[in-house]
């Protein structure tokens, strides 16, 4: 029973048992507090806490979609610990780990640190799911084959997904010219802000397959939306066209699970860990809704 | 005589005493560095000193709307103290001295501090203003009865405003479904931004009685353009949309006063208390303009 | 059983359930983030959260006292909800949990907040344990009898513990004239620093009862060493000089409970958390030394 | 040879030798610290190092543009050193040392610091130049004739360069009465953003004459896009905007140097210097452009 | 008449009228918000005003020296404004008001700011005090002929002053060897932080002359105690250290002004503002002890 | 030859060419940005550059020692890149980088990063000096012998180290049980600080054989001191004793190379940089003292 001369346990949502306990809960959130293979600016690892920080200060109503997401039962894992000996490592445990709570029936969301942390869970659904395709909101292609001496370093992250299903992105504003090349002679869907407003939703989502994976860097916000993060771009997406492409998807499309990943919270506001947080629930909503 | 060899008194919109003397001024600001009920994210208790710190980076002739308000006289009290017996008290207190001001024929800008001071100044507005309406800018519904233990916490702001006049809101986009519920029960004019958007400002303006009292919580906003709040939301108001909206509401009816609100320094940059003090600067040449 | 891929549970000290569950813990601790009757600074209520985070980063050997205080076994509590309604009802609340706590067989740590919280924990203690005495360390004489309208306001907490047990205070260098007239009146024994080095760690306890009540402000350190505090000063103790006092205390008296209080994150380094999880930590194990 | 084991050089853009020595290069980029006459917010000396720190982080590949600036060569001068017996002397030796550049074959970049500086770039342009026109991006006027006691105050900018060649500026929305009328009396083409918007990048354009030199402070950003300046301003222009005015600009002009200023690190957050970066990139690409 | 529902003005000390006006003053409190030649971390033109809002955190009875300074009268000064035209133009206008305040019957206290400013105010004490000594706490030798192409630079400082009044500094740990080598030549006593220990506060004294001015940069401190100077160094004087020696100078000559210069907030905790108010604060109360 | 309108190149003391070439240099410096297995507070990465930033605002004439150490040539290499396959590449990277160094016949000072950085150094130097002993400070003991998965992780540091050499510890106050009855059972010579305080650094000095390498993790300093560390710790040593340590040991022994690690820029204020930079800068100057 709760005892209202205390706060709610500080797990996501900040929900009580009776909404938190992992075997009512639907969802499972993972955090992975990993950013070591980071090359620019540091401390995407202290993302997860303030994400769950940050959704202790939501409503949980969430009036833009009419939804009540908590009601589906929301447990948080403790940080998943650090495998120092390389992200090769790493990959493998956040894989086994994701692979677990999918067997075990459960709907997971895993929280980064660095975008790195989407290979080892995108590659648990694919394995899982026949014909599997991706969705990724990523600022950057992505897309290097080996990058600072690892295939598992952040900016492999796209192309390492590509290999277990195929990806689209939505967001795309930085690149480098061997990358953007690849894409091309691949024939890639990479879409930058501008040519995904004339597209437009619908037609982006029908390119899609039944089932959805999602990956978010959270960088394919415009910088004055997100500025926490490692590498902030202008002219990229806003709340609005998100939410409204993320409804999209969800309607004609089954969301198997997703990520949020790389809030570097001492780069920008915490209103930045906020739109986060909200960004989280709201997916949790979408995927779920009947 | 004013001293060149010297910067101005630290006043709002630092002004000499030729534009800020008592006696002179049309306008009084009544600092109120009050948050002893926030649940979230503190320090807006330092918004008061913030807004007027950054009131002397603005221009005295503001371009956007041809005036230059200072010419009223503006007249800075010192900041109020807090009263830390509870909330209670200190609503009162702001009621108290935001009466005495009125009738001695000032036109008050509050500026908080926490939402909950808008409930003592627009008090002392509506006892004296028959058929007053309230225009509130608001991220969130702020219609809890009662919350921590107190029916003067900040989450209840526009339900005790609402006690004593009509309100209308507009930037809603957070809420408990109770809240929700209760809104639509009531049949209150809450609009989110879209709906505000679909609306426009002519016919939201329409709504409003021939005296308008303005209560800003900053949060209003796309989090965007103003981080520095205790519950930062995205998908909120931008400047020129909330600027017009004022305009037309200025236009074709009387403002008898308002406050800015939550504005909280330490979670954002100071390119937000800036906004602020500027809203606050425009508000003033808008409600009495001639 | 532990999972080694995961961090352990964000509680104080990040203890395994072996360690933290409550049935097999000796020592509770109680976060209490409350900051209402501030009148300076603001964001103590930030302080529990961040000593719990920095406990993480500690060794779990205490090498300075040859001691593992975990293995008492150390349960956190979830953060105590503030009382809006004003700072008595947040003091009874204090009292109720404590005293819950102490009949429940606990040793009870509480972590503020503002050094108000302490009047409940105080009161606790004082009403269970005949011939209590109190020893204090702070840098302000906290004897108001009334501060900004309410006699719970952090600057009259000594003043109120004194009403329940003799006082003995250390770090004493901020008192209003009023103040140090009361404390000379009444005879108490407020030390200040260099009166303390004079008089030395043993001569001091002597004058202590045999049961103890530990009430530490963090601000008795010296602002080089604890800057994130809401009045911080010069000249005050430094880490040897405190830790020998407290190793010196609790070898010749019962310590029944204490509390840690006034940390304010934003305002000092991380350093200073990480200090404030050590202080505690440490006066757990030397407490409970055996 | 490149040692593929270390990092690049911190120039601008974090460019091997290859295409960073002086004698390749078709870019020079001068890097000036100073901010001695801000009145406001200070710390815009701090702008070019942090523009160069955040262009490591770029790729250099602008897929926005279809170009890889970086193949025109560019190199970085050690910073300016400041001339502090005065912004005379200190605008001085900034068009000397630009117009030495500008005579040894390259195309010159200056990096503010205040606005100041670019009154001594825009000479020394205009000296080589005939028919110069200059394109100015800033909220403010900066069209005082003299401010404390220096008519090279960062406030005189505009009035300094229209001294030397004719000035059109876009993003205007802060200035003074007699800097507004004086724009008036003069007939200078000042335009706001909404009368930008209304006017259009083309129509904007051909007023210039065929050659252009470029003035950027960072301020007619929108506020929400750019915090880290001192004068932030809500209702500003957004990047995308920004970014095709430069492009129209770019394909029926020669724009022959530019500078980029105001950046102010410590007021916003890294997002903003990264963004600094890549428009002075991107300016780079569309000046030369073949 | 007070009245208790508002704070204080925000003035040196947060002071009523009864000993805050103009006339009743014995002291009057000068800040100027300059930093225009700093070399190298710049924001001490913040210094006077975060000086002066610590100021309100104190207690006005200063029990270190058993004495009520505000009794004396404070006055406090609008910031001066800054002569953007050049140093020497700014230490004239320094010079001038500070002059006209001495003989007006004031004791002058100058906040910084660079150590400029020190010129400035000991030239006008100097010209009025025959036998002046000036007593400097100082981490660098400041004995630089000319710096960055002006003989105002604050690397100046004391070379500028030395001209005017002998120079005994203490705290020194930093410098050029020419200027060691200088120092050496023309005798000057220039006290490292271990020298100073060595000789004692009444040794150091006694070479004093009568009638001293003190100037006080604030990095005579250790960067322990004081990091929020634009050249923090290691090694330097403690609080208890630099108290008794301000203790000894007062009791044995009379000063007859003093200022406090280089806080620099953004660059340390606010405990380091907190630390330079109370060091003017009993600056004040040693200097006109009866 | 240098030009005097422009500073100096941003190397280690920012140095013109003259003492910065590599040809001339008798120190080169290697900045090491990595911190990827650290598993509490990130950031160290940014350690080196912040050195070097804070290094040109240090004096070249070190009065406290008396000497120029810039005379002897320093060389400052670009960052070294960092290896992000995991922490055994990036150990075996530094090592093989000193070496050529060592071999090249320069003295090697290696900025981290993180204290794994020193396992490189050490190694390096090791396999060149027959004899070689480490004097190592550090808080921690640094003597795990693996963590989070990894041998190489910054908690296995001294462990590493003491396989290719003997080490003597000074500065410790913080370790694991187990690590602690490892050092007694080896019978290391581990001193915490009062141990050290107790022994004096002649007799700690002695212990030492003819060569030295010496590694230095900042948290051996006392956090009052240092905060700017991920692991900062009370109680430890001061600048002073550090200091004349360093004097000591550099008189009877040769030191053959030395780090400076942990510096983490965000955790502390500049003044840490600062005191890393001249730290740095002494230990050149008393290792090559003739």
């Amino acid at each position: 029973m709760t005892d209202d001369r205390f706060t709610p346990p500080k797990n996501f949502a900040w929900l009580e048992p009776e909404y938190s306990d992992y075997d009512r809960a639907r969802v499972v959130v993972l955090p992975v507090p990993y950013d070591s293979t980071a090359s620019g600016w540091v401390g995407s690892r202290e993302g997860p806490a303030a994400i769950i920080d940050a959704s202790g200060n939501m409503e949980l109503y969430d009036i833009g979609i009419d939804m009540e997401p908590y009601r589906l039962g929301i447990h948080t894992l403790p940080e998943l610990a650090v495998q120092t000996a390389g992200p090769e490592q790493m990959v493998a445990r956040i894989e086994e780990v994701v692979g677990e709570q999918i067997d075990a029936g459960k709907f997971v969301v895993t929280l980064g640190g660095e975008h790195t942390v989407a290979v080892g869970a995108a590659r648990a659904h694919a394995k899982r799911t026949p014909g599997l395709s991706v969705l990724a909101f990523d600022a950057n292609a992505d897309m290097r084959d080996e990058y600072l001496d690892s295939p598992y370093n952040h900016a492999c992250t796209l192309r390492r997904i590509s290999e277990v299903a195929p990806v689209i992105q939505v967001g795309l504003r930085s690149a480098e010219r061997e990358e953007h090349d690849y894409i091309l002679e691949q024939g890639y869907r990479f879409y930058q802000p501008r040519e995904y407003r004339a597209l437009g939703p619908k037609a982006l989502a029908d390119q899609l397959s039944d089932s959805v994976y999602l990956t978010f860097d959270l960088d394919a916000f415009d910088s004055s939306v997100m500025a926490a993060v490692g590498t902030p771009e202008p002219g990229g997406l806003h709340w609005d066209e998100v939410s409204d492409l993320l409804d999209t998807v969800a309607r004609a499309h089954r969301i198997v699970g997703f990520d949020v990943t790389e809030l570097t919270p001492s780069l920008g506001p915490r209103a930045n860990a906020q739109l986060a947080a909200k960004l989280t629930y709201r997916l949790m909503g979408l995927a779920l809704r009947e």
